[in-house]
C-alpha cells in the first residue's frame, strides 16, 4: 500500500506492507488524517525524541533505522475483521479511535511505531474495542479533528478550573485552538489568547476566544490583567492594603507554543500563584531560572494526550456542534503531498490543519 | 552595634548603625538567629539573586553596593518601643516574628534588606503587630527554629496531600528535615527520605522519616516504589491489565536540594503523574527536558516561605513538642564567627543548623 513514510529521518512516499489485523483487531482504510505539530517535531527532532523516550522509561521507543508511518489524527472506514472480533460495527462504517492498540502483550502506539502504521498510509489496523462510530451528518474530515481537539479538552480538564480562574492561552496554533475550544465548553470567560499571526488570532476568535492579543503590540500578561479584574469586587478575596492594583482572578496560563524559552518567558511574566499548563510539546532541551517559579510560587502542570472517555466525548461534542471545527481545515493532500505539507505548515499565515487523504491519487 | 555584614559580596564583622523603630515598631535584641542555606546562596550568588528579583518583578531588590545584614531565623527580646505601639508585650519578652515589616508604604523584608538589619546584628526593628511571644519552657535557640520549620510546614500544606499519597523527600539538609517534620504532623506514612550524608540520614530519622536511603547504594525512586505499594490492594484504583507491577500510591516528591540539575533528575526518575514540590532554593540557571514532564504528565509546584498563620502554628508545634527540633542545632557562634560558620556549613557531616548569638563576645 502507499504511505508517507519516515525513512532515514526523511519523509517520502513509498510502498509499505499492508498491516495484518491481529486478534480483536480490524483493518481500516484511512479516509482522512490530520498532520499534527508533534509529527513535525518528531521528524525534525527524531533523535532527541528517541533519547528522551528512553530516559523517561517509555514502554516503546521508535527504531529510527526502520520505517515509521506517522498519523494519529484519523477518521477511517472498516475494511476487514481480524480473528475473534465482535463485528459490532459493519464493514464500511466510518470510525475514529484512540490511536493505540490494546494487545495481550501491552499497549502499542499507532503512528509513532515501527509495527503499526498510522493514518498517512492507505490502511491501518485498530483495536475493535476502541472504535467509535462517526455519527451521521458529521463529515469525515471534521471527525478526523477529534484527536487534536481532545488534546485541548484534556488540557483544560487537567487545569481543574474553578469558576474564579481567568485563563490565558499563549499560542494559537492547532494546540492553542483546541485549548480555546476546550475552554469555551467550560463556560469560563473571558478567554484571552495571544499569537503573533493575524490569521491565527482570527481563528482563535472563531473557535471561542473572547479577546486576542498581538504580543508585538502589547504584553499578553498586561492585557490579561486588565480583563482579569473582578467585575464584582465583593467576590474578590481580601487583599492586604499594601498590594498594588485591584485584586485579580487566579491566572491559568496555557503554554501552546512548544519551543525552548517559552516556559521560562511565561514564568517571568506570570502573576503570583499562577498555574501554567504546558500543552505545547517541546522536544528540545530547555532552560529556566527556578527562582522565577519559587519567588511567585508558580505551579507547572505538564499534560499529554487524553483519556479514552475524553476522546469519545470530544467526538460527540464536535458532532453536536459544541466545538466549532469549521474554520480549522486549510488544506488537503494525498500521500505524495505530505512532505510538502510538512514544509507548508511552518507558515502560520497559510495553514492551521492540513488533512492527508491517502486514497487520493 | 556589632553585626555580621555582607559588604562587597563578602561577609565581615563590623559596626553598623543601630536601627530606629518607626511607628508601630519595636527595637529588639537578637538572642539567637539560625544561618539559612538561602543566606549561603545569597552570599555566593548575590548578583544572580538581584537579577532574578528584578526579572520577576519583586517589590524590593537589594542594592549590593550597600551593607546588608542577613538573618531571618531569629528569636529576640523586646528592648524598646517606637511611637504609636500598643505595648501588648513587655520589654524583656522573648519573641519570634515573621521576618518582615508592615509599613504604611508597603511590606519590607527583614534581613534581605539594605534598611532593616536581620538577626546577625545585635539589634533589629520589628513590627509590633507581628510579634509572637515565645511560650515559657521553650528555649530561645529552639524558638529560633520556627522560621525554617515553617518553611517545611508550608511546603507540605502546598502539596495538598490526600491520605493516599506517598511522599519522598530528596535531600535532608535543613529544608528537607523541615519538610520531614511537616510530613510527620500530617500522620502520613511511610515518609521516605534520601541523602548522601549518613549524618543527615540519621537526623531525618530523628525528625520523623520512616525510612532513609543512601542514593549511592540504591535509587531513592526504586526504594520508594517498594514502600508505595498499597498494603490493602482493595484500596488501589483499577489498573489496566498491561500496566507493569503492582499499583503504587501517588508520588509526591519534595526537592530539598536546590542545586542545578536536581529538578531534571527528579523529573527523569519520577513515576507517571507524580507531583514534585520544589522547596530547595536554586538561585542559578537550570535546564531540563520538557518531554520528561510531558510524557509523564508531571506537576511541579514551586513554593516559598509560609503564611503568618503557618508561622504561628509552627512556633506552637515546636513548643508542644510536636516537632522534634532537639537534634538540629549543631553549633553556635558570635558575630565574629559567622563567616567561618558559612564555610563550615558546606560540610553535611558536621553541621545541620548553626545559631548566631550576636550578644556573644
Amino acid at each position: 500500500m502507499r504511505a508517507a513514510v519516515m525513512r532515514n529521518k526523511k519523509l517520502i512516499a513509498a510502498d509499505v506492507p499492508l498491516p495484518e489485523p491481529g486478534p480483536g483487531e480490524v483493518l481500516v482504510k484511512s479516509l482522512a488524517c490530520g498532520i499534527c505539530g508533534s509529527d513535525l517535531h518528531a521528524l525534525k527532532h527524531a533523535d532527541k525524541l528517541v533519547e528522551s523516550s528512553k530516559r523517561s522509561g517509555a514502554a516503546f521507543v521508535m527504531d529510527l533505522s526502520r520505517d515509521i508511518v506517522m498519523g494519529h489524527e484519523f477518521c477511517a472506514e472498516i475494511a476487514d475483521f481480524g480473528p475473534g472480533t465482535q463485528k459490532r460495527l459493519k464493514a464500511g462504517s466510518r470510525v475514529c479511535s484512540f490511536p493505540a492498540l490494546i494487545r495481550a502483550t501491552g499497549i502499542e502506539a499507532v503512528g509513532y511505531s515501527n509495527e503499526n502504521p498510522g493514518g498517512y498510509a492507505e490502511y491501518m489496523r485498530l483495536t475493535e474495542a476502541l472504535l467509535l462510530e462517526v455519527p451521521n451528518g458529521l463529515s469525515t474530515e471534521h471527525a478526523a479533528l477529534t484527536e487534536p481537539m481532545a488534546v485541548g479538552f484534556h488540557a483544560v480538564q487537567k487545569a481543574m478550573l474553578t469558576n474564579q480562574d481567568a485563563p490565558l492561552v499563549i499560542g494559537c496554533g492547532p494546540v492553542g485552538l483546541a485549548v480555546i475550544a476546550g475552554l469555551k465548553l467550560t463556560g469560563q470567560h473571558p478567554i484571552v489568547a495571544a499569537d503573533f499571526s493575524p490569521r491565527r488570532r482570527e481563528l482563535a476568535l472563531k473557535v471561542g476566544a473572547d479577546a486576542v492579543i498581538d504580543p508585538k503590540e502589547k504584553s499578553p500578561f498586561e492585557s490579561w490583567k486588565e480583563m482579569a479584574v473582578y467585575k464584582d469586587p465583593s467576590k474578590a478575596p481580601p487583599m492586604p492594603p499594601w498590594m498594588p492594583g485591584p485584586p485579580l482572578r487566579p491566572a491559568v496560563i496555557f503554554e501552546c507554543v512548544g519551543v525552548p524559552g517559552v516556559i521560562e518567558s511565561i514564568m517571568a511574566s506570570a502573576p503570583r500563584n499562577a498555574r501554567i499548563v504546558v500543552v505545547g510539546v517541546c522536544m528540545e532541551r530547555d532552560s529556566f531560572e527556578p527562582m522565577l517559579g519559587i519567588s511567585k510560587e508558580l505551579n507547572v502542570q505538564f499534560v499529554l494526550g487524553y483519556t479514552p472517555e475524553e476522546f469519545a466525548l470530544t467526538l460527540s461534542n464536535i458532532a453536536e456542534g459544541k466545538i466549532n471545527t469549521g474554520p480549522l481545515i486549510t488544506g488537503k493532500v494525498g500521500v505524495e503531498g505530505v512532505a510538502q505539507a510538512f514544509e507548508d505548515l511552518a507558515s502560520p499565515e497559510r495553514h492551521a490543519k492540513i488533512i492527508v487523504e491517502p486514497w487520493r491519487s
